[in-house]
C-alpha cells in the first residue's frame, strides 16, 4: 500500500476514529449514536407489531430505514426537506441504500410479523454518512431485536438476524486508493466507492462511480480490496457496541 | 410553596438538571447540546451576510427559527414531516415562538444587514421542549453573534444582544402549580403554561392554556410567580455556558 | 382609565361595534356572520354522527376549527394557501387556539361519538380575525348543538356546553392598555395579547407577546383586566344572537 | 316555450332572483356580492400596477381569476383545498373558464401593463356558482378599472372593456330546456351547458356536456336561445349595479 | 366549402392523415398508439375487477381518464408535474373532458363493478392533442372490455358501449371555419372549439372558446357542421383498428 | 459459459434484440426511442443556450437526466408521480444515476454555457429500463450536441463528448451468472448489478445488490466479465443509430 500521508494523518488504508454510544436514546428499541471521525449518525430502532397491508398473513417481518440530515450537519446550512415538502433525490436514494442493506441480513420469516423502522439522522456531516449510518443502524437493529425477544415478541430461539453489515467508503485520489474518505478527500477524488459488507467480508452492496474519468478493473479491485480489509474492524467495533450496550 | 413530591422527587418550584453544551456542532457558527432532564434539543447557529429580499436595504438584520422533533425522539415513532410532505401545525407554531422570542432581545439596526437562521432539532422528548429551544436557541445566537464580531461582519461595538432569554413551563397538577413540567406531568395538567423571559424577570411571552377548566387570576398569578422565580437560574446556566463555551 | 381618543373615536376600553348575524349559512347547521367593525368572519359548524378513527369507542366527541383568510380581506391580495400548496404558520396557529379555546367549553362525553367541524373564513379583515372568530365560532356551535339535540343526534337532557367562549384582543399603544385593536393600532402595539374568555371572565388563553420591549408585571395586569372586563359585553352579543337565530 | 313548472315556482325560461350588492369589500379595488337564488358568490377585483414577467415591457396588461368554493358552501362540509395541498380538477377547469371569460372583453393594450386579479369565493352554493361568478366578476373588474382611472394608473380616455360578459347555465330535465339550474335541477339534467355571453347575446364560451344520452342538434339549439334570451336581462343587473356602485 | 389552401394543403373541412396502431402496449387490457397529423398520443386501458369505495355495493362499474404531456412533446420543453409537485389546470380539465366523453358511452350496469382506467400521453403534440387522446381512448376501451368478456369478468351478452365516440377540433381563421386544427392554425384561431362526437353525429360535449372576438350563432353553426361531418370518418378509423387489432 | 438456456431461449451471456430508433420524437433537438427486447424507452434530448444560475459565468455546460415511467407501462397500472405530488425515491435515484452516467463522458467546458436535459420515459417495462435508458440517452445526448454544433451554439471543433457510454445490468440467477435480465429473471436474480460502461469497456458505474445472500469475489467478478464484454456491442447499435439517424 502507498506510504501517502492523509490531510488527517491517516495511512491510504486507515480507518477514522469510530465510535459507537448503543443506547443513545433511551426510548428508542434500539440506538446507537456512531462516529466516523466528525461525521455523527444518530441511529434508532422502532419496533411495532404487525406489518405494513400489503405484507399481511405472509408471515414474514419488514425491515425499513429513514436517513436524513439536519440543516446545518454540514458546513453551510441546508433547507429543511420538510420545508421544501418533499424528500430530496440523495436522500431518498441513501435511506433505499440503509433499507436494502438491512434487510439482506435479515430473516424476514425469523423476524415474523413484526416491522422494525430505521432512522438514521446525521447530526454532523463530514464525508461517509451513509455507511457511518449502515454499520450504525446495525446496532440498533440488533438491539431491538434483543429487546422484541425479551418481551417474546420474537420466539427466543428465532435468529432473524443472518449475519452482522457494515460499510465503508473508498475512493481513489490522485491516482492512490484510500479508504474511508473524509468530506475533503470525497470531493476530490476521482472514483468513489460505497461497499457494504457482511461480518465475513462478502458484499451486499458494490456502488462504484467514476467521478472524473472512468475506472479501470485494476482500480476497481485495489478499492474492493481496501473494504474488504476493513471489514473485521468494522464488525469488531459493533460487536463490542453490542456487549456493552445497555437499553 | 407546596411540600407535594413530584414523580423525579422535584419539589414543585424546582427545575429539572438542566446542562448545555456549547460548541456541540463545531460546523456551526453557535451551537449548543440543552437538556432540561430527558429533553435535549440540539441548537444550531448559521450567520450569512445579507436579508431576505423584503429586507434589503433597510439597515435591519433578522433572525428566525425553526424546530423540528426527530421521528424517535418520543415513545413512539412519529412519520417524518418531509415524508409527508409538509410542516404540521405544532411545527409551525412553535417555530414562530422561537423567532419571536429570540427576536425579542436583539436589536436589528446593531446586527446590521446580517441573517442569522436558529436550528432547534429536538433529539428526545420529555416534556418542554419549546422551552428547552428558547433557552438553548439564546446561547447559539450569543456565540454566532460573537463569531460574526470576531470576523468584522458586525462591528466591534454594536450591541446586537438588548438582553439573554430563556423559557420554562408551569402548569397546573392537582390543583398546585408547578415548574418544568415533565412530559408524565404535561399529560396531567390542567393549566399549560409557557413563559419566555428576560433574564431580569420581564415578558417576552405568555401562552397559558386551559387544557381542562378555565383558570382564574389567582391560578395565573401563580404559574407567572413560579416561571419568574426560574428566570435567574435559567440566565446563569446560559452565561456559564458561554464563558465556557468554545466555537 | 385614561381619557385618550383613538383613531376611531372609541376610549381605550371600548369595543368596536360587534354584530352577529346567526343563520348566515343555511345549509351549515350551525352559522354566524360576526363582524368586530370591519373585520368580518363568516363562522360555519358542520355537525357528523360519529368521530376520527383515533377516538372511536370511547363514548366521546370531537370538535375541530379551521381558519383561514380570503385573498383579499386584505388589503393587497395574499396568495392563496390551497395555491402555494400548503398552509401557512400564522393560519395552522389560529386554527389550532380556535379548536382549543371550543374545546374548553365542551364536555365531550355530553357530546357523544359526534364530530362539528368550525369552518371561520374572514372576508374583510382590520385587525383581531382570530377574536372575531372565537366569540362567532361560539355561536355557530350553539347552534350546531341545538340542530343535533332537535335530530336526537344528541339526547334532551346532555350539556355538552360547559360554558360560552369568547375573544378579545388587547394592547399597548404608546403605553396606554387599549381594548379591541384595529388594524392600525394592531401594528403600532408594543405588547399584544389575545385573551379567551368564558361567559364569567375566566381564562381559556392568554397568549402575550412583546412586540418591542419585554413587559412587565404591571402592563400584563392592565391587559388582562381590559379583556376580563369585556368579557360581559361579549357574551351578551353571543346569547342575543342565539336567541334570535333562526337555522 | 313549455308550461312546465319548476320546483321553486319558476317557468322554464325564468331566471332565479338575481341580486347584485356592489362595493361589498371595501379594501378590494372592486367587488360585488353577487345571488343567484341561493348561490352567493363574493367577487373581489385586485389591481397592481405591472405585469408578470413573460408580459413585461410587451405594453399589454393581464386579467386572471381564481374561483373557489368555502368548506360549508354546500350541503356536506368538504375538505379545504389548502389542507389536502392542492388545487382540485374542478376549481382549476372554472378559474380558468372565469379568466378567459374576463379576457374576451378586456383590450389588453388599453389596460396597460396593469394586473387585475379577480377573487370569485362562493359563500353558499346552490347550482350555478360557475355563472354567478363570471357574472360578478364582470361588476368588480369594471369597478377596479373606473378605480384606476381615477387615479390615473389607466389613461383618461382608454377603454379597456370592449363589452360586457355575464353567464347563466342552461340545461334539459325531463326532456324540457330550462334556464338557469338550481342544485336539484342540476343532478337530475340530463344536458347540462353554461354559456358565457357579451351583452349583446354573441358567444364567448358554449360547453355543453350530455350527462345521459348524447343530444341533437335540435336541444343545442334550444338551450343555445334561452341563454342568449337571458342576455339582456344579465346586463341589466350589471349596469344596475355599477351604476348604484359605490367603492 | 371555402377553396382556403392550409399550411399543409389540406381543404378547410379535411382531417389530417389519422392512424391508430391498436394493441401497443401489449401488457395493458387496451391499447392504441394513435395519430393525427404529428400528434400522436398513447392510450392505455387498465381494468381491474372492484370499484372505488364509494361506488361499492351499487352494481355499477367506474370509467376514468388521465391526460398527460411528455416534457418534450412540444417545441421547448416544460417541466414534468412531477417535478412540480402537483397537476396544472389543463391536465386536470383535459383528464376530466376525457373521462366525461368516455362515461357518455358507457352503460355502467352492464360493465358490472368493474373499473377501467384510462391513460393518454401525448408522445408528440401538434394541435388536436385531446381530441386525438378522446378518438384513441374509446379504441383502447373496446379492447379493454372484449378482454374482459373473454375473461368472463363481464358477461358474455353485457353490451357496456353504447355507441363509439371520437373528438375533432374546428376553429375560425381569418374568418374560415376549418376542421382538425394544427398547432399553427390553432394559436391564429379566432375561435376555437372541441366537439365529442358519438359515431352517428350527436354531441357529447361541445366547447367552444372565443379566442378574439365573440362569435355569433352562424359562426357556432358552421363549426358544427364541419365536426358533425367528420364524425363518421373518425367512426371509421376506430373501427377498422378495432378490426384488425390483436391485444 | 453455461449451456443454461432461458425463457426467451438466449444463452446466459446474449443479449436481448436491441434496437434503436433515432430521431423518433423530430421536434426534441435529439430522440432515440430504443428497445432492450420489450423493454422500450423514448429518450429524448433538449438543448437551450444558458446554464443553471449557479454554474453561470465559469464557462462550463451542464448535462442533466430525467427519468419516469408511463403509469401502464408494467403489467397492472402505477399511480401517476404528478397524480401522488411527488416523485418516488426509484426514480430519482435513477435520474440520478443516468445523469451521472452521461456527464462522465461530457467535456462540460468543450460544451460551453449550454444545457442539455435527457428525459427518458420508459412506455414499456420488461427489466433493465435504467440501462436501456442510459443507452439511448447516449444517442439522444449526440444528436444534440451535432445539433448545436450545425447552429454554432457550440465550436465546430470542440468535442464535448470525450467517448460513448452504454449500460446493462446482469444478475446470478439459480447460481448462473446472466446478461441483460427481462422481468422474470430479474425477480429471480440472488444478485443484480447494472454496470455502466464506455466504449471501450471501463466502469463509469457499478452498482450490485445482494437480493438475496451476500455475494462473494468470484461471483462479481463473473458478473463484471459478462458486462465488460457487451460492452462493444452496445457500443455498435450506437453508432449505427446515430450514422443512420436523421433529426
Amino acid at each position: 500500500m502507498s506510504n501517502t500521508t492523509r490531510a488527517d494523518g491517516r495511512t491510504p488504508d486507515q480507518l477514522r476514529t469510530i465510535t459507537i454510544e448503543p443506547g443513545w436514546s433511551p426510548q428508542a428499541e434500539g440506538s446507537a449514536l456512531i462516529s466516523y471521525g466528525n461525521t455523527r449518525v444518530l441511529c434508532t430502532a422502532s419496533f411495532t407489531p404487525g406489518v405494513p397491508r400489503w405484507l399481511t398473513g405472509k408471515g414474514k417481518g419488514w425491515v425499513t430505514a429513514e436517513y436524513a440530515m439536519l440543516p446545518r450537519a454540514t458546513n453551510s446550512r441546508n433547507d429543511r426537506e420538510a420545508v421544501r415538502g418533499k424528500v430530496g433525490g440523495r436522500t431518498h436514494e441513501i435511506s433505499r441504500l440503509i433499507g436494502r442493506s438491512l434487510r439482506a441480513v435479515i430473516d424476514t420469516k425469523a423476524l415474523g410479523e413484526n416491522t422494525i423502522v430505521i432512522d438514521c439522522d446525521v447530526l454532523q456531516a463530514d464525508g461517509g454518512t451513509r455507511t457511518a449510518a449502515i454499520t450504525g443502524a446495525y446496532v440498533a437493529l440488533a438491539q431491538a431485536i434483543e429487546w422484541a425477544r425479551e418481551r417474546k415478541h420474537i420466539a427466543a430461539k428465532a435468529q432473524p438476524l443472518t449475519d452482522s453489515v457494515a460499510a465503508v467508503s473508498v475512493g481513489i485520489i490522485d491516482g492512490v486508493p484510500m479508504l474511508d474518505l473524509a468530506y475533503v478527500e470525497d470531493v476530490r477524488a476521482e472514483t468513489d466507492m460505497n461497499v457494504v459488507l457482511t461480518g465475513d467480508g462478502r458484499f451486499v452492496e458494490v456502488q462504484g462511480t467514476a467521478e472524473g474519468a472512468p475506472f479501470d478493473r485494476d482500480e476497481l479491485n485495489a478499492l474492493l480490496d481496501l473494504a474488504v480489509g476493513a471489514s473485521a474492524d468494522l464488525k469488531e467495533f459493533q460487536f463490542t457496541a453490542l456487549e456493552g450496550g445497555t437499553r
